[in-house]
């Protein structure tokens, strides 16, 4: 006899407890060998000062067990409150969102029955860094940050994920046509780890493209890899078209840790009253079993569960008078499930999930790879202009540059000096490209300083900086549009 | 007798020449008053050597008509091309993006026949501004941009389209609560101008939920205004649900110009056969002899054109066995338009355009309003980090901060000084915030210079640097997560 798994339960708010009370005793019943530890977080958590809903002490269980089964969470309204996912996600490294859609027709209503598709999704990076600056009157930046890591990281999650659960094909979604760094290096990334899978298919789509196709035909795709903010959007695309946004569950894993939850919300208007679906948590918890090595576990009480709603057993959300039997409570429902436990679905094909070999996925890290060699060539120095023109800022610039020199300056990525592109432009945030040559050469940190020097020296006012570099000799930063 | 409106058209490669043959054709039939010049853009151009896809001899066309009827493109494959349809948007200030999505059922197939909503998209900023670096072996990094100018155009002509052509709800996309700052830019100012409209139903949604209710019920909406990136994806998914990708029209518009065309491509495999659909096309030139003040013969195109799909009369593209009577040539199907001038759709609502007022829809550019009193507080200086600890940096960073003080460090917008919040930071790129005190006293870039020639005595390799400021006492950045 193996011994328990330790994992750490949060109840949540709303009908969390509700839902958790259904999922722990359906849990319980099919023999699951864990060991519960029970942490609060979230509205009391959030009442009592922590501005993160969560805490000291549940920090400690979260370190000795390193599983979550969370409840949903209500973020009080107001300044200072931070979203407890958020700042679990960030603080416990969970870098893979993980959100089966599966259609479950003609049970739960779909246009599109045959659904049955996985979404991968980057957690960490790209602009929900939150790295924000207003430097003038009219602009608000927001830093989007990508790494090789993190895409090394996520891609290779999505296949071991492709190969662990028997799925054919991965698709890659970019708009690595218009952003060519920050996007290009996901896709390359892709492309490369791809190469170690020739066993699974794969495919790149442009995300608009790729996301009307999750919208209006979800059947011809299998596990979809994305980044951060296009699997957000498409993960909500997804269950809304699967129909699935009150049954879906979801797993944030990381190197060491995982969490695991329904994908709705805590709907504070039904708590209490025993009227809500377990099914969200419900998945989520059969996620989780998988991760801790418990496979067979989790395909009984899936099967059970399919098997129940075949069955007709329908919590009041999915209800209808056609297709359900029975209207359930939520602790009704949680019953049926058990009742079922060891029978197999009769309409959906039954789930098999391998056993005895380890479930969780293991993705390495940085990859063993040689460093570039760097080389510092210029300088986009931006600037508050709020009087000058282009022409004017060319003039003046081009006179203090040396012995760099001023190449060009832009608005909003388009060319402003030499050969003003744009008929009117709105110039308050202005970059200036300076170089220590056209033909890139080396150049210094003091080179740099020295020029800014000479431009407050010259009234301007410096709000960023970003260096120019050369990687192995390849430019690493965008020419601008009119360059 | 009116004057004659100049308009330029760009026949445009693959299908492009047919379909605007067909479009012209209806166009004259339907006595539009316009004075055609033609001009050359597309493959042969690229041939040519202009890199954009475009002569300089076509731009004087454009400025002296400023209206571009333009057929689809075909950007050669290659380094060094650039898309023609971004150079236009970017180079004349088409700033918003107009995109009609009207289901034809049950003439053309979807599962959504009540849809008819309207996207109204920024053209111009946020992350497509292509502003790209890389400075670091790991780290690669995009600039969104967003301006409240910006902001303030689309939002005014999303809310001037809706009063004009009768629709009675805007709604809002954006993703406030993660981009508190640049997302939060675009809701403020969406509220501000929402209340000159008390006549006109507003809504705002998160993003995410947005697009996925777009896909999954888009009957819900009417017309939508968003920010650059959603708005591409949500283009393409709303034209995908409503069936329409082949057969709708887009508005690229701006202060002085517009460019009117069809949001498919330039499908080169059908090219030449005579068996294109020129709908699309046909609808981006209704859109036009709207915006050139000819809304009755835009109606009485638009109304043939209907009456033509109800008569089953469709080209190969939309031809069924059972919805379909004629499967109609490229040419056929213009000469059946033709033929029903002056007819109404009878199956459809026939569309009346008002007429007699001026057509055009004018934004204010700059909105008048007082310049908030902005104050150097700080500076985020960014460094490629390949060896240090969180603490050591910390340390190090302290001892030469003075006479400014450091305040954090934060990796990937996470703290990792003081009390690391992580537990194995990827820490490559790090941003070290500095500030006169925690109080937020006046620095000057003075300060700043010095600060940066202390770093660079002392070894660290600064990669960019994000000024602080705060704009009438508030502050203009974002705190880290942790922080």
């Amino acid at each position: 006899m193996a011994i328990r798994t330790p994992i750490t339960v949060a109840y949540g708010d709303g009908i969390g407890p509700e839902i958790m009370q259904a999922t722990l005793n359906i849990l319980k019943a099919a023999k699951a060998d864990i060991d519960i530890e029970i942490i609060e977080v979230g509205e009391k958590i959030y009442q009592q000062g922590f501005t993160s809903g969560i805490p000291d002490s549940a920090w400690e269980s979260l370190k000795r067990t390193k599983v979550l089964l969370k409840g949903p969470i209500t973020t009080p309204q107001g300044k200072g409150y931070k979203s407890l996912n958020v700042t679990l996600r960030k603080t416990l490294g969970l870098y893979a969102n993980v959100r089966p859609c599966v259609a479950l027709a003609p049970f739960v209503p779909t246009k599109h029955p045959e659904m049955n598709l996985v979404i991968v999704r980057e957690n960490e990076e790209g602009t929900y860094t939150g790295i924000e600056h207003r430097q003038t009157d009219e602009a608000y930046q927001c830093l989007k940050l990508v790494t090789r890591t993190g895409c090394e990281r996520i891609v290779h999650y999505a296949f071991e994920y492709a190969r662990k659960f028997n799925r054919k094909k991965v698709t890659c979604l970019t708009k690595d046509n218009i952003m060519k760094m920050t996007d290009g290096i996901f896709h390359q990334v892709f492309n490369e780890i791809a190469k170690e899978y020739p066993d699974i298919q794969t495919e790149h789509l442009i995300v608009d493209i790729g996301t009307a196709l999750v919208a209006a035909q979800p059947e011809r795709f299998d596990v979809i890899v994305t980044s951060n903010l296009y699997g957000d959007i498409l993960s909500d695309v997804a269950a809304q078209v699967a129909g699935s946004v009150g049954l879906a569950g979801s797993a944030n894993v990381g190197d060491q840790m995982a969490m695991f939850e329904a994908i709705h919300g805590s709907a504070p208007d039904i708590a209490g009253k025993n009227i809500a679906n377990p099914s969200g948590l419900l998945n989520g918890a059969i996620q989780m079993l998988i991760h801790i090595n418990q496979p067979d576990i989790a395909a009984t009480i899936e099967n059970a569960w399919l098997r129940t709603l075949e069955d007709g057993i329908h919590t009041g959300d999915i209800y209808s008078a056609e297709r359900s039997k029975k209207r359930a409570h939520t602790d009704e429902f949680a019953n049926a499930v058990v009742e079922r436990l060891g029978q197999k679905p009769q309409h959906f094909k039954p789930v098999v999930y391998q056993a005895g070999s380890q479930a969780k996925i293991i993705c390495y890290g940085e990859r063993k790879k040689t460093i570039a060699k760097k080389e510092l060539v210029g300088i986009d120095v931006f600037i508050d202009n709020r009087d000058m023109s282009p022409n004017e800022l060319g003039e003046k610039l081009t006179a203090i540059a040396a012995p760099l020199e001023l190449i060009v300056v832009t608005s909003r990525g388009l060319k402003i000096w030499p050969n003003c592109m744009i008929e009117s432009p709105i110039a308050n945030h202005c970059s200036c490209r300076f170089q220590g040559s056209k033909n890139l050469s080396a150049i210094t940190h003091q080179d740099i300083i020295k020029l800014l020097q000479r431009m407050d020296a010259a009234g301007f006012d410096v709000i960023k900086t970003e260096n120019l570099y050369t990687f192995d000799g390849q430019i690493g930063f965008s020419l601008a549009q009119g360059q």
